[in-house]
């Protein structure tokens, strides 16, 4: 692991980032950026024979009933590499030793690029990357209530996802600016990824000019020529398979423009059991495992080698209303199985932190938490809506995603080892201190209190009058402060003119083309 | 395991408590009584190398600094069995061979039994058991606001305890009922768990005398005699050491008389870190061990082989106020490595379900899920505090307590094994469906709908339309409703005439004596 990449943990410019532009530190109080290692071996919630059984039980799915595949070029591309298609027909079948053989060509751990190479990250192995929420229709804050997304909304939410160390990259827009037309948006927002952020960033698979033109973006961004892009990984693209057993035009081009170019691909079947998949976990986990080796497949036959993510992301529905639910036990499971499933094939592992809870109350705070704890025990290495997201993905909220980012400062302190020595077991100052004493102002106290605890940005551990007395505040309207706070600091990070101009001139160009079609 | 203590779903119960007076099903749907298994294994913060540093640090301190223990009785046994005490002194020093010994006799698993068998639980092993809160001062609802403990509220307490089949067992009164006279309180209140419970119940070891009547009431409410109630434990008491390494009398001869009896000591070290401990977990956790394991002595010593609870409940202060916080990455962390001590020892294992918030908001929500997440994973056997604990245990809430009893029960199914079948798996349901279907029709999904997934008695799984309409209800809210129908259908479990007679004549000859002295 070279030391030059995203784990380094980087106090320079955290502590530039804690100060206002007048020179006052800033109210809010964060760790420094660092990417987290999970050292924890992952929890199994099935046994190896049962693993066996979802992996031999996906093989029979895509063997004996097949996927639809709605695009000449990545039928071309299987049936060249050995999948069985009929005549006119969109059914591949993939024989299971085709399946085998893709096994283990795409790498257990890599590097993704970032165009600040202190903000490149390793995916894979014990590492951890958190994203904020992506994708959402609405914004909601608690002074501007519910509202479809708005270019304002999106810029400021990069400017949050750019000033939280803990969020270490993104996975697509927190939220839709619908304001803007759907041919240029990519360009629009891709080109917002690189000037207010400098972190890693994702294009939606929407089409071959969008991904065409995201990938030029981040190599744009990067200051790098093509040869360098393609040997180093340097941007996302999430793959929701129609589940079920359904991969369409625009996804199966962005499985192949994206292999085709060495950068990385995140399938994620979009299996709620009982609705896109078999009522039961078991058997929504096969078919979401069938859905992700058929991704495999194609990535790995357009480039042998390419990153590829194992995405996890069934859960259940609630059978009244049918409505998905998120953070549930059945979700947990899953998320452990997921990870299980990822690890066979030796693939880096994506869950995410979700909930379906219409306000930031303790029902967003307990479904969150039982993702994560799903995410994190399940071996996660991208965290996917890992701050902001409530309502089954529907609202992307300004409180929620600063609870959600202590909720990962959390997680990430929670990862790093306890120290255990001679020192921190400290029984010296037990015997300083001694029976019926007090540790306050033991000297073994003193040259540690300011650093030894994890220090919230959003709990409230006042006592309950003090608490009181300050207007009996929730977790919601603290963060509704902390928002304010950082967004009132934020500061666009350097970046070189040669590449802003060169990155303007792209997307005034692609503009004055007319951008992307919108007919997919 | 024999099949007829706690663990066996009890459905005949369930569906009676599940109907009004009236005849009408109750709007809440619960799980049936059962005791959860845990089913993964447990995860590690550290090393054995490094466990074993935790444990030879503890020897250490009680080799070398002792404890002191304020009761004669006590350090008679103590230097009977070959600990080092100096004349006319209260410090103890434990030889490390003297602790090696007595490693091993507890037992690692047993039985504790109620006064209705099916409500008996396992303690230990992969055996869980879930507590309410207790010893809160206050009571809340949001009706009535926040109130000292009166019998009112430890009354209705009780009845939630009794009606939500996720609770197992009491671990102390959930709210101190104020407004009864200490001499008497513990005569009232124990004979309420029994008239109103069937379920095991604790006494505090406040004094002898309590302690006696405590045992008293369990075995009358059994309807058992002494040689019985002796070869069956049927009552537990929370033993808090003085931290750092003090034992006090009340404490003492608690350990003492229930040992003596052969019922349940669950030792549980108050070892704040930063202030009855040292600042670093390590050292907290040492001083923890070394705490636990000077009890484990003294309860050995009394009785080999009497039963003996791992009591772990290590976190961090605010440094900047000294208060108490619960459900950080710290408490997470000490309470892994809480279990992997327990387990090294070969005993069950306790912790809590605890937060610091001052109202059920999204910080409830997560620092309870994060303290579950730690017991749970640290393989806890004996959950303290896992429904109702608010302000750090100041605080017992009516909405906290129906809000956690949904996370106990999602607690408990997430513990509940995958089925992994050729009929869960479904490749059949997938053939049916075929790609680009839906399963909500499917024959496999209409056999299975209803009792697929958790039904949770708080989540609100709406649209945010649909609970907008229906006036926005938070987490809270909805609570707030849950505990009231389940108060409105409470019934009193079955009790014989002669057992309420016994009892009755107990308490009143107990009272005419004065109770209990207040003096200690």
């Amino acid at each position: 692991m070279s030391s030059e990449i995203g784990p380094v943990a980087d106090r320079s410019r955290s502590a530039a980032r804690n100060r206002r532009r007048d020179g006052t530190p800033a109210a809010i109080s964060q760790m420094p950026w660092q990417q987290p290692r999970n050292p924890y071996r992952p929890v199994e919630a099935v046994s190896v024979d049962e693993l066996e059984a979802i992996h031999m039980a996906s093989l029979t799915v895509l063997e004996e009933i097949g996927m639809d595949v709605i695009n000449q070029e990545a039928k071309a591309i299987l049936k060249a590499g050995g999948a069985s298609i009929a005549r006119d027909s969109d059914r591949v079948r993939f024989d299971r030793g085709l399946i085998e053989s893709m096994i283990g060509k795409a790498p257990t751990e890599f590097t993704l690029h970032a165009r600040n190479p202190a903000r490149s990250l390793r995916i894979g192995g014990p590492w951890i990357s958190f994203c904020p929420i992506a994708s959402a229709p609405n914004a909601y804050d608690m002074d501007g209530g519910r509202r479809p997304g708005n270019t304002a909304d999106f810029r400021n939410f990069l400017k949050l996802i750019q000033s939280l160390n803990i969020i270490h990259l993104s996975g697509g827009y927190p939220v839709e600016p619908q304001d803007i037309h759907p041919s240029i948006r990519h360009l629009e927002c891709l080109s917002d990824f690189v000037t207010m952020t400098d972190k890693v960033f994702h294009a939606y698979s929407l089409g071959i000019e969008r991904i065409h033109d995201g990938i030029e973006i981040a190599r744009i961004g990067r200051g790098i020529d093509h040869a360098t892009l393609e040997r180093e990984p340097s941007l996302l693209t999430i793959i929701n398979t129609n589940s079920p057993l359904k991969l369409d035009i625009p996804m199966a081009q962005g499985i192949i423009e994206m292999a085709r170019r060495n950068q990385v691909v995140v399938l994620t079947p979009f299996t709620l059991a009982g609705a896109m998949a078999p009522v039961t976990i078991a058997g929504a986990l096969a078919q979401q495992n069938a859905e992700a080796l058929a991704g495999l497949v194609l990535a790995q036959l357009v480039r042998p080698g390419s990153p590829f993510v194992y995405g996890g992301f069934t859960s259940n529905v609630d059978m009244k209303s049918g409505a998905p639910a998120f953070g549930t036990p059945e979700y947990m499971k899953a998320a452990l199985v997921g990870g299980q499933l990822a690890r066979r094939y030796g693939l880096p592992y994506r869950s995410s932190n979700v909930c379906a809870a219409n306000t930031v109350d303790a029902q967003a705070g307990y479904e969150s938490v039982f993702s994560l704890w799903g995410a994190v025990m399940g071996g996660v290495n991208l965290l996917k809506h890992g701050a902001g997201w409530m309502e089954g993905g529907l609202q992307a909220s300004f409180e929620k995603m600063m609870v959600d980012a202590d909720l990962l400062q959390m997680v990430s302190n929670f990862l790093t080892p306890l120290a255990v020595d001679a020192d921190s077991l400290g029984v010296d100052a037990i015997r300083e201190v001694g029976p019926g004493g007090h540790f306050f102002g033991a000297a073994h106290t003193m040259q540690r209190y300011s650093t030894a605890f994890y220090s919230p940005m959003i709990s409230d551990w006042r006592n309950y009058e003090a608490w009181q007395e300050a207007g009996s505040p929730s977790a919601e309207q603290k963060a509704n402060r902390v928002w304010k706070t950082l967004l009132a600091a934020y500061e666009p990070p350097p970046l070189e003119a040669a590449i802003r101009e060169e990155l303007a001139a792209f997307v005034a160009r692609r503009k004055e083309e007319g951008g992307a079609p919108t007919d997919f």
